[in-house]
């Protein structure tokens, strides 16, 4: 059996996904800005695509959904555009970011640090969670923008954007959200508050690697990141990704038609599985369920190395993570359990679970029982776990 | 019958690339990044990718080759780097580029001119290429970095960038080709002359759209322009768009293997078209077709808008173009045409007709046959050409 836990890095293609996209590799493959019939084949499929893809955020016909190539050029593209409108002209001199923000939005701001801005890392609390009045009392009249994610793709920690939006409104700050982790997860309607700027990743919600969004409001918009032949009205150049754009507008569509299933369906079978999960010994979850995406639980079991543990539930089949992907790769501690403040044995302990709405129970139940399995194999061979004081959580609430 | 010559501006995906592609989206969707076996099924397509993309430019192992998500991007990555790292600083002050480059590079050399940098525009001659002796005019000591294309986009013009380079490594000056018209038209060979970056693009070789790459020798690492989880070595980060690698690296080896084809087969039937085409009375081309890339004619038909002849081949069901596609939703002058200095009624008579390995002769005699019905009609109903005075195409050779 295999199993796949691990949609918060990305997903399955939905299979009617790939369907819609399939004609326009090797059928239709014009390019949309020729001027022939080859290239206007394209367009019905792209206008229903950015048809869906608006309707997906429920944007105004006015506002611009421009398309990229991932989130991680969103979020590049943003940041470097107000740096260069504002914090290289002098007008403003300040940004804020949330210290648990994903690495394209923090190596960015990184960036635009040691270029002379100043930076602010806004903290989370012991919950995991970025505060909407730690935004009030850093806001300065130099700062440019805020850029706050909606959820966090960690923990699953819902952030409370809708406030940090109209402390920035209201303070004439420019509002963007890297809402990667949102989308499909729970209801995302751009003209429900002020948000200026949103990032989208068709991967995350079973639509196409290779292409991204930004949502860009009406007034608000930005110099390009990348100049050229002018495709996606001058914002965004480069011959336009048709069967990725078409990918993603039937993902979208897709995605906000299951949310009901997601929020309801998936977050039973994730709350479920996280009573079951809690039920062993020494175990751990920073964030509270109901404040989190409903497919996401973090977990850390004293003692046991995450990657220890993704070692046997990969021999198992399943796949799971010890949190971000994009830095997986390194074997170091979960970045928001180090922001927390979590002991640093704690921090290496954490697993993610994410979900999907292609998820079983049945997948659930093999999944529960080899981690019941490697939670003995693993303390049984721990040394960490065998001498831990007790109360070592560092301010962790212990759960059983 | 639909006969397709618009392959400057995008190609039919191959389809064994599709083929090639294809498992990647709904069978091996991991995030190549993550520590499971969802991941790692997608490792050895990947890795037989890099290396097909390697041997087909015949890179180091040492070199760097970035996955990027288009040529566009790959070209604004270069310059604003170098303007980040030369210019910014004030170590330099001074690029170049020649001014018929892609809009990609033009539209970023305008915007790092507009930040204060001096931007050299090099000349073409009245054969549409760049001469190598202008940049020894230009070249300073305060120079950061020469971009000029390897074949230029609209007239197929190949341009000495073996000579510019040798220039450029003379005078310590960084030094990018914009490639995405020379990969499977001739050899590229990145050992056999000192080029430092190398653009190109998979959707202009058979292959998907959305994926492009950086070629960069060793010692000359760029700064990125995406920054984030550290995909690609830290060069450019986002979740690596598996299906697109896959696909470059199949379309590029599929390229390279075709070349014999396309340097004889393809430019004899191109040969025997162009010579057919030029018959017609009062046609031009510009640049000498053994100066070119073997798929490219660029001709005008004196006195017939381009939009024109592009109407009535359009609803023969034949796809052309009047230059670049990324600008040809503007009926504007064909931009070579005009730098050459050509009178304005004659920059707007260019059609551009560019053939691939899969264009058959049968489509090229309809096309012929297409295209002498269509001078015939508009012909007769063009005032410009009725009026126009002999000897008006300002030094232009007339053919015929």
């Amino acid at each position: 059996m295999t199993v796949y836990l691990d949609n918060n890095a990305t997903t399955i293609v939905d299979p009617h996904v790939f369907e819609a996209m399939e004609p326009y590799f090797v059928q239709k493959y014009g390019n949309p800005n020729s001027l022939h019939a080859f290239a206007s084949e394209t367009h019905p499929g792209i206008k229903s695509a950015m048809e869906q893809i608006y309707a997906g955020i429920n944007a105004k016909r006015e506002d611009s959904v421009v398309i990229t190539s991932c989130a991680t050029e969103s979020n590049n593209w943003v940041l470097k555009s107000i740096y260069f409108e504002y914090i290289l002209t002098g007008k403003k001199n300040h940004i804020m970011i949330s210290e648990v923000e994903h690495p394209s939005v923090i190596a960015t701001a990184k960036w635009i640090e040691s270029m002379g801005c100043k930076v602010t890392y806004l903290p989370i609390n012991n919950e995991g969670i970025v505060e909407a009045k730690s935004v009030k009392e850093y806001i300065t009249d130099k700062t440019a923008l805020v850029s706050v994610m909606w959820a966090n793709n960690e923990t699953g920690a819902i952030f409370p954007v809708e406030e940090i939006a109209a402390i920035c409104k209201e303070n004439d700050v420019l509002f963007h959200t890297d809402s990667v982790q949102a989308i499909g997860k729970f209801p995302v309607d751009v003209q429900s508050f002020p948000v200026d700027y949103l990032t989208f990743s068709a991967h995350k919600f079973h639509g196409p690697k290779g292409v991204g969004a930004l949502y860009v409001k009406k007034g608000k918009e930005l110099m390009p990141l990348l100049h050229g032949g002018a495709q996606m009205g001058g914002y965004r150049s480069g011959t336009l990704n048709v069967p990725g754009i078409v990918g993603m507008g039937k993902a979208i569509e897709s995605a906000v038609e299951a949310l009901d299933f997601e929020m309801t369906n998936i977050r039973a079978m994730r709350d479920a599985f996280e009573d079951e999960l809690l039920k062993i010994k020494d175990t751990f979850v920073v964030t509270p369920r109901e404040k989190r995406t409903p497919n996401t639980i973090l977990i850390s079991f004293r003692g046991i190395e995450g990657e220890s543990m993704l070692w046997d539930l990969n021999r198992a089949g399943i796949g799971a993570s010890t949190g971000s992907a994009c830095a997986s790769e390194d074997l170091e501690a979960n970045s928001v359990m180090e922001a927390i403040g979590a002991a640093e044995d704690l921090a290496h302990t954490a697993i993610r679970f994410s979900l999907s709405r292609y998820t079983t129970q049945e997948e659930i139940d093999y999944t529960l029982k080899t981690v019941h399995d490697a939670v003995k194999r693993l303390r049984g061979i721990s040394s960490s776990y065998a001498y831990a004081p007790e109360g070592h959580e560092s301010g962790l609430a212990a759960h059983h």
